[in-house]
């Protein structure tokens, strides 16, 4: 049974539905912790969404359970799913939302989750999910949660490819810091130190660090960031302000 | 005794003032949950509050303490109460912000909190209603708060009314998504769907859908929400902006 | 060993990286509360996390263990420490964050934290900070964290001195309100209402209130807020913008 239960929306922090989501779940009568992750995915952004999960969700304790509501689709033919990835739980629409959980680490197990005919058709979190957690913490088997499934929808994406000017990757996450984390991975670090160059749109950052305190402030850097990919940086700045890239720019590792 | 305790303020996320209210709950001797609903509400907005509280708390189990503090006349002679509605417990300033509460389920009992001498003029959720859960969660009868209260202060909820024209209401909330949730309740559906029609503001909305994804992207359509009420809704988009309306916006069933 | 942890970043709420902290913290096999202070520091702002911190940190129940991370220098010679203050544990690099805690009350113990060589660079809060949190939650004497230290970092605090004017100080914090919190000490007040006047920039605040509600809306007025300071504040609305004046303003009290 989960020890620890997180939530992931697009649901904001103005309106109650993130309220009646944890009114539900608390509801089971087996004591957990709650774990909120974001409410402030943009509204709709499966992608974002997507690759926030990948990233938080893995290094919980063994056997908690992610609760993940980006869902457009809300109420149409869309599935929802239950599914184990590695040693982390999921319940969430089978839209995409564990396309970057599935790419880490193989699916380990997949429900169906049937719609009960209580529920609205327009929030699924509440009526569908969050009770399915509920019979989760008091102990019931996933395998009682419905038909197995053996694929989850994913979407494409996008991967570092070879090309004439380089390595060519993509900028991925743009964090608080306005830091470009890209989608080339940390062990391009000996071709980046080779290169001695990243270039984003059309910048070229030939300043590499270990850190971001290493190069003056101000200075646009290139380093190997936490998240365990390659990212732009500007010390004690905002790379996305100051190399006006976002989600999408094209980045070359020569 | 209380196994949940919320918090709903409109104190916002850079200042001191929540953490202040969770340290003194924190030192009650029995272990409870502890769950924000929100800290975003408007600077001094005791009607959003209120809404949002009404939809917020009904489902928490039953014995939930909702500690609510939306406080623009903090240390004047507006009362402090403690309220039990339905199976949920509340602590508040007495200024409208149970309105919605009262509205749905009669009010069970009430008791006046008095005002410490060494309570501070400016911050009374710290200083009287967080000491209040606190003796509510180590175990102290209800009864004991204060001198009991018969009512509390209501504002005029908008209520929808027959016209000319239709049945007429307002837009009451905006949710994250820009969805328009209105005071028209969701038993209205079968005049929605035989008038075929919602206006709002002066734009007439003439798709009517069981849910968000039933129709093409960019479409303002109709629907009964989540909430209970019916809503105007633009699929994959923002109905505030793509219609201009915001909170107290008229609308119409015809 | 702590029963509350608390977790003070400037990591924002798009990221992963309050989730992979908080995701470190949960392997401690004792059971804690965790309670966010803030994700929302501004990036980097080193002086206003350590206003909040002194803030927010002291009415904690003894014992309890505050994670605090911002950390523009992190992965360069800036040390980590643990450090006790009154009753209250710290975890956090050492580049000012306590001063504002050490300032109300002697600094009781500190240990320097080592960077294991696994760590990353750019991501000690995860790295170093939450594992010495789990091993306090599991029991840890805090002598076993690293070597002593006698003295933190910190920064020059602003005082307010006299001066030809009158006392001379300046706005600290601005909070969701808009209200401006200056570093003129509440027991000042006397001196406030001897000279019935406060001056912030050009502006002269000649209604001295008890509390927010004790003037008619609009009005600027100056009182002694819940934090312990003088504020100037309008009634309803917003003195940092009425007065356009935000941290850092200089303010008299003839």
């Amino acid at each position: 049974m989960p020890r620890v239960v997180t939530l992931t929306t697009d649901f904001g922090t103005g309106s109650a539905y993130v309220a009646e989501m944890k009114a539900r779940l608390l509801h089971a009568a087996t004591p957990f912790t709650l774990v909120d992750i974001t409410h402030d995915v943009a509204p709709h952004d499966i992608r974002a969404a997507a690759w926030l999960v990948g990233q938080a969700c893995p290094a919980f304790p063994a056997g908690s359970l992610h609760v993940v509501v980006v869902d457009p689709g809300v109420g149409t033919s869309r599935r929802l799913v239950w599914a184990e990835i590695g040693r982390q739980q999921f319940l969430c629409p089978d839209n995409g939302l564990l396309t970057w959980g599935v790419r880490r680490q193989p699916l380990g197990a997949a429900r169906l989750l049937p719609v009960p005919p209580a529920a609205t058709a327009t929030f699924h979190g509440r009526d569908v999910l969050a009770p399915a957690a509920v019979r989760l913490l008091d102990g019931a088997d996933p395998g009682a949660l419905g038909e197995p499934l053996d694929r989850l929808q994913v979407f494409a994406v996008p991967e570092p490819r070879e090309t004439a000017a380089g390595i060519e990757g993509e900028v991925i996450h743009v964090d608080a810091f306005g830091n470009l984390v890209t989608n080339l991975p940390a062990d391009l670090l000996p071709r980046l130190t080779a290169a001695g160059l990243l270039r984003v749109g059309p910048h070229a950052i030939a300043t590499l660090v270990r850190t971001y305190g290493d190069a003056a402030p101000g200075t646009p850097v290139a380093l190997v960031g936490s998240q365990g990919f390659i990212e732009a940086a500007v010390v004690q700045g905002r790379a996305a302000e100051r190399l006006q890239a976002g989600v999408g720019e094209r980045v070359v590792l020569p």
